[in-house]
């Protein structure tokens, strides 16, 4: 095993920002959800593109692993180094190295969160809008395609993404995509590595696009008697050209646990919750003809406000529904699924699945970005309990099938790491052996972020 | 030289579809700008993808070349197989497979061309909005990841296949991305292949998103005296989150073309011509918020319209620029340029690209899509002139050393193709070698569209 050479040799550059101690290792072994604990032989910390170069040279010339690592708030334990080698951490790579207000757009290294970019955009009246709800790290978003309650409007990180800076498997480093809002010129290496999960190379620096702040925003809520036709309304605002920047499902059981965790009053049923950007007029006409076509679809309670209180409260109690869902079992892990289908096929998918879930012995409350077809069960499952365990996992299958019948994927945005790898053969086909050629076109030696996304040898 | 045999067996399977008539080579390996006569051997008419499938088993087993040809619309001589072999001309396979009105996708073969598929699409209130001009077939702007004038509202290429089926080098079939509108599954195939030029594979099949026909369509045109604030009026309306669906700019010598060619009566000084798309109330209220921008720097002549008819001979005289600037020189054919820069570098760009022209003995009209920061100069040389060729090679020249030098792209929208090869090493450095590895990885023995895209040996 010549890891143990690569560590001396990365000592060498890193002194003791490579790191052994036991809680790093634990951290950097251990996931969000489910998957069993699997640390590192030990963690880098690079601080700069060129010693994330340094890293992968000593790591290709002692067949060491490297497996990147941002805020570890992955659900499919993407950042897990399931075959060991070292983690590498780019908490100290956190700079925002440009701002650039005319352009609308930034350049980051990958371990800025999102929230702390946001931070930094204040004063300048932009924003980046992709939104996963947890404050994860730019780099992870990119590697894992996140996306989130805004996707409908402003797009996931595939669309968010202009550029990126990447070191590869041998050290090398590229730069993909300018600064330039569009290029014709050659394969789009950037949308190759957004999604690739750190298999084809380490991301060291990131050009984002960014939009203005909203003269005006104004949100609303309203509550179904089923989800068909919370669906059907959602359909026609779509078609109708009304610009949603939210549009959020959730179903009964997520609204009492919202009431319960937060002190909210929802009636247990299944509600739309909405949110518009633009000019006030603007704002308030659209939140006005979608609240006409939820009362032709026999929505009730339908109520909107522009006042930022109101709609902070809104988006907080839907920020904290999973942790309002995991509240409802006390002690409870949970094992959150992540399906996306055609949008007209998304009311039967639902339904399907409420009633599989019903069946079933555990709860799963659900909720999703419906504008995108994308929703979420959230299986709460007893620690240890291993009859639980297989029993969401039964569940999760059942779903990933359900949606790639109806023409969908098995993850709209949570990425596949190690929790859908068992379903690329069936969602690609001949497709997934052309990125297995890809990958050993990159990455003949299979170092970075090894046992994930490809057929695995 | 192999390819006798190869068309030997295609003939077989093709029949009469295998065509070696001279008005057949003739229409394939010519181009509409300025590269050199290059037919093909012969030229395929597939009906169906298991047809292009055999064909590609065929030249793979003889080693022959293959280059996929659409509506022949390309800038930059892409269809031409400058290596001889076949021509795979997709016009036999022009159906629309399905339109998913809720879902608001269709899925087309890929000789469809865009105004075909908008003439389906009329009644049902959806359309496909990527324009670039021409009426090219959308396997063409997919692989050419092509755009125009809506990009800045609906994107390119690239935002608008949702998936596609493709035809690899050694006749496997593959099929990238789902009916979902967004998913985490792994490496964006769907992307590698959309602007990949037929380098990579031949698409037999799109999936595109749709969009809904606004409600109103507002249409503005007014005048500047210099470029600079035009495009500062550009920067501060997409700042303000205002929606533009068009925001199209053409200097004074395409203003006076367009005069001269359809009678129209623009002053003789650079132009903004802008469209917004929405409800009643939200066009008016953007045109009347965008033409405060445009008197707060300066601008002339502001005038805004809702009527189809104005708004009609608006774009209809934008879309025959390109033929009225050809129009003021006789006989004249045209090098066309595709820079696309920042936004903050665009009034610089075009400026400096302006007295570069000015310096010259041919006339150069800009026109361009300034909410993108990509423009065109339309370089007209007297047909055999070599000294005016070579003269506007090297403006072309330094307009692209100019766009890469301010961050930007040799090709905003046009693409690779025979033009702009020279450029890729520039632009992408070692990125260039991972595109070639790429290209190695799939196509391995470079059959597919062979002479473009990647180094060449």
């Amino acid at each position: 095993m010549p890891v143990p050479e690569a560590l001396t040799a990365l000592a060498k550059i890193l002194g003791d920002r490579l790191s052994r101690s036991k809680s790093d290792l634990d951290l950097h072994g251990r996931n969000e959800t489910y998957f069993p604990f699997a640390p590192p032989d030990a963690v880098a910390y690079p601080e700069t593109t060129e010693e994330v170069a340094a890293i992968a040279r000593i790591c290709a010339q002692h067949d060491c692993p490297m497996t990147g690592w941002g805020a570890g708030t992955s659900l499919e334990g993407h950042a897990l180094p399931v075959r060991g080698g070292i983690s590498v951490d780019f908490s100290r790579m956190n700079r925002v190295l440009q701002i650039n207000p005319q352009d609308m757009d930034c350049v980051v290294q990958p371990g800025v969160t999102r929230e702390a970019l946001n931070q930094e955009l204040r004063a300048t009246g932009l924003f980046f809008p992709v939104d996963p709800g947890a404050n994860a790290s730019l780099g992870g978003m990119a590697s894992t395609r996140a996306s989130g309650t805004t996707a409908v409007r402003y797009g996931t990180m595939r669309d968010n993404v202009l550029g990126l800076e990447a070191v590869l498997a041998d050290g090398r480093v590229i730069r993909t995509g300018t600064r330039a809002r569009k290029s014709a010129a050659g394969y789009d290496l950037t949308g190759l590595f957004v999604g690739a999960e750190g298999t084809l190379g380490l991301i060291t620096e990131l050009t984002l696009k960014l939009q203005g702040q909203p003269e005006a925003i104004s949100a609303a809520v309203c509550a179904f008697d089923e989800i068909g036709p919370a669906v059907e309304t959602v359909i026609e605002t779509i078609q109708m050209g009304i610009p949603m920047a939210r549009i959020e499902f959730v179903d009964a059981a997520t609204a009492a646990a919202v009431n319960a965790y937060s002190g909210a009053s929802f009636p247990e049923m299944p509600h739309l919750m909405v949110e518009f950007h633009g000019s006030e007029a603007g704002v308030a006409e659209q939140a006005e003809s979608f609240g006409a076509l939820v009362g032709e679809h026999g929505g009730h309670g339908f109520d909107w406000s522009s006042r930022p209180e109101d709609r902070n409260a809104l988006w907080t109690m839907r920020h904290n529904a999973y942790y309002a869902c995991l509240a409802t079992r006390k002690g409870a892990t949970a094992l959150v699924t992540d399906l996306c289908v055609p949008i007209s096929r998304l009311a039967e998918a639902v339904e399907e699945t409420r009633a599989d879930i019903a069946a079933a012995t555990i709860p799963g409350p659900i909720l999703g970005h419906v504008g995108d077809g994308n929703f979420h069960a959230i299986l709460l499952v007893e620690p240890g309990n291993t009859a639980e365990l297989d029993e969401a996992k039964a569940l999760s299958h059942r779903m990933v099938e359900r949606a790639l019948r109806m023409g969908g994927t098995a993850t709209g945005e949570h990425g596949i790491g190690m929790g859908k790898l068992g379903y690329m053969d069936k969602e690609h086909g001949a497709a997934w052996d052309v990125m297995g050629a890809l990958k050993q076109a990159l990455d003949p030696n299979n170092l970075m972020n090894p046992g994930k996304m490809v057929r695995q040898g």
